[in-house]
């Protein structure tokens, strides 16, 4: 989008990127990273485990790109609220992007993985979005973009525990909004539908990878392009919710 | 609904209802609870405050009902477990009707108090629904209502907490509907969309209630009709959801 | 629901119930007009095919039940107007069920087909319930329920004109039911989501009927439960929509 | 969004774009013409007013884009089909932009006016989708988007007609998408929240416009950014739906 719409002159290459998921080299939360470091933000790329957010980083700083390294677990209250006290004055976009699936019938689930799945999807989208709101509303902008899932819209077995937590995300990103977007942050929810093409998948399930073939999964670029045509949005235009699928799936 | 209606002859008054969240003399649990009793069901009381759900019971028992209170906590999985394996083999009708509201906007609301709505609305509404599918599938027959609200739907500040709490209950309602229907499980979700006249409403905002007026406030016993439609069905034509709101109430 | 219940000791077996749309002597109109009859009503059996209308109402008085035919185009303002002037001051019940399906794809479906489904569901829908509204007002009650589908909700090829035209519908119920909730007409729009087991259905696709077996498709009798029961709902806790599937239904 | 992405090397400033409904020189019809143009695409022009689209279409070619003004009224077959054997075989994008709203009580609104809401923005967007998809589909490649409205998701009064007229429309771009996305043709519908910020909102509700403030009202190029982001995106990461509204827009 016009790269003079609509932020009042402030460049949008100055700035924090803070990427909260970072699980795989080739994965969304990777490529959102590369991506708001293309565009000339610093970006801290946040995760669970140490080696993948490093090499991610390191990745980035190999491009010419800034890009720093956090351990987080996004479902800690106190490690939140330090990621956030850690980065300085001049937060510019936040994407949170944790949250495995899991398949399995709702009879045989145990509550504990009930919970974990909430734990990563929901308490930690609450907790990113309540201090990334907290440290942009100094400066009255920047963009909290939540990865969601069609699954939010719609419970289907196997994936109701899944389909359960990303519900509860959805409504935070929805709140979030209303509450804060006349204050000039803008909170946005994106709906996966589909499977994105990344390591996960390619480890997990390869034959039904090959079988959807080119174009038949998100491509992790292509979605990254969307998060920041977000970001992008002029404020007399913005998104709160969009959908993402392959063209091939079915919907 | 007709007695004789999609459920082949065998009688509806036999059998155990089990209401879970029973919390106020005057509200929907003990409405449902004496509903149940009044169509002929041995009902269990179920709530956190002995000396309340005994006073519902009892009550019950003095207008020639069948109704026994038991003190379970719905958030925990040992004593929901516990809840339905003490009913025995009869179980016809499970209502989940636990979880408070809370107003707080979202910037100075506390993960505790987040994870708390969650843990009765949702983590006790997938437990509950759980164990009674678990002890309804032998049989192929029953119904699980669960109380939800129109914030399931929209998450409006200073509710988002809530929000994001019922919608994640919404999805298990939803999910278990489409596993368990098709193996003659009855799930419905209700969708309360406004204040219910009870003795909640009554304490905590008299004014509101009074300026609302006659019919302006869901009262429980109109609910209870509601709820005992759906369990009424018959099985050709089955609701999984529906909205409930006074005839006054914007929407 | 309890006969006592909300409307303040107005007997229910006065007045008039108009059904819009009846054309088949097993289908949904049918089982409607026989219904609204077999609880005291006055009914007014309106449909285009005025031998098929005669002999539903004949069928009813036959039982003992009060009811008229009235060949009516639903798509005609007149017509409609007509309808209602007729009927007198005591207009308690109106069922809209008016609208068949279409099964082509977009690429070839002729602008006149577009139209056509529009007409039957969407317009007729708007000229039936306005009229129905203006003839309650004075009293200040009654109960107008429309025929819905899940098309309403997704379209879904190849049935796409017809989704649209049932989405037009949906948004006259729900405006009606906004406007005029609050002067005590109670507007409700049934989601229909399954195969009617009607005549229709036994005559178009008899191996399809076979193949869903007992209660795999939607009963007449069974839906036109859930319509009374709607129609029966206290004031304070109406449903403005509710969807009705067979229990074998995927959704 | 990435000029190089997912569209495999095709010049996307080749080719022409139709813009359906240029209805002022301030408008949201006019800003798409100019952006698409200024994109480098060749633009047709449509609309009823042949004044207004030749003073648009000329005001593109003032600055040196290349744009062709036709009269067209989409409500009709005829011109609809039409203007599509005229484009040639080029076609990359259409915007159906076409529909007024109307503000009415539902008692008092005649047929016409409900017929007239659904021909413009529902009858029209049809048959310009389905022409449209017509002449993409030898190329497989081509976006087809339609500007919608909120009241397509809920129908709120004075805005009921409208509302019937938006949620139809919004129908047959989900079913077009549904159907034709797998022969990569992209259709996508835009929920505009919102008034924009035109010459229509200008002269009739001036004071509305000085109330809401900068940035209070959709501005049509800030619009355009969106639609032109969505015909970029790479085909492994398609929108169907999203919204946008001004930041200070309550929802």
């Amino acid at each position: 989008m016009a790269d003079d719409g609509g932020q009042r002159g402030i460049s949008m290459s100055a700035g924090t990127a803070v990427v909260v998921g970072v699980g795989e080299s080739r994965g969304l939360g990777a490529a959102l990273a590369r991506r708001f470091a293309g565009e000339g933000l610093r970006v801290i790329v946040a995760g669970r485990t140490s080696a993948r957010i490093e090499e991610v980083a390191r990745g980035i700083r190999d491009e010419g790109g800034r890009a720093e390294a956090r351990t987080v677990d996004a479902t800690s209250e106190s490690d939140v609220v330090g990621l956030f006290e850690a980065v300085g004055g001049d937060l510019e976009l936040v994407a949170y992007n944790v949250g495995n699936n899991a398949m399995e019938p709702l009879l045989t689930l145990p509550a504990e993985v009930f919970e974990r799945l909430w734990r990563q999807n929901a308490l930690g989208g609450f907790l990113v979005g309540r201090e990334a709101v907290r440290h942009m509303l100094p400066r009255g902008r920047g963009s909290v973009l939540f990865t969601g899932a069609t699954a939010s819209l719609r419970a289907r077995p196997p994936f109701v525990a899944f389909a359960s937590a990303k519900a509860a995300l959805r409504a935070v990103a929805q709140g979030l909004a209303r509450e804060f977007g006349p204050q000039g942050i803008h909170v946005a929810h994106v709906v996966i539908d589909g499977v994105i093409h990344g390591d996960y998948a390619e480890a997990r399930f390869p034959d039904f990878v090959r079988a959807k073939g080119e174009d038949g999964l998100l491509e992790p670029d292509a979605i990254a392009d969307s998060y920041w045509a977000l970001h992008r949005q002029p404020n007399s235009a913005w998104t709160q919710e969009l959908d993402l699928r392959p063209f091939k799936e079915p919907f």
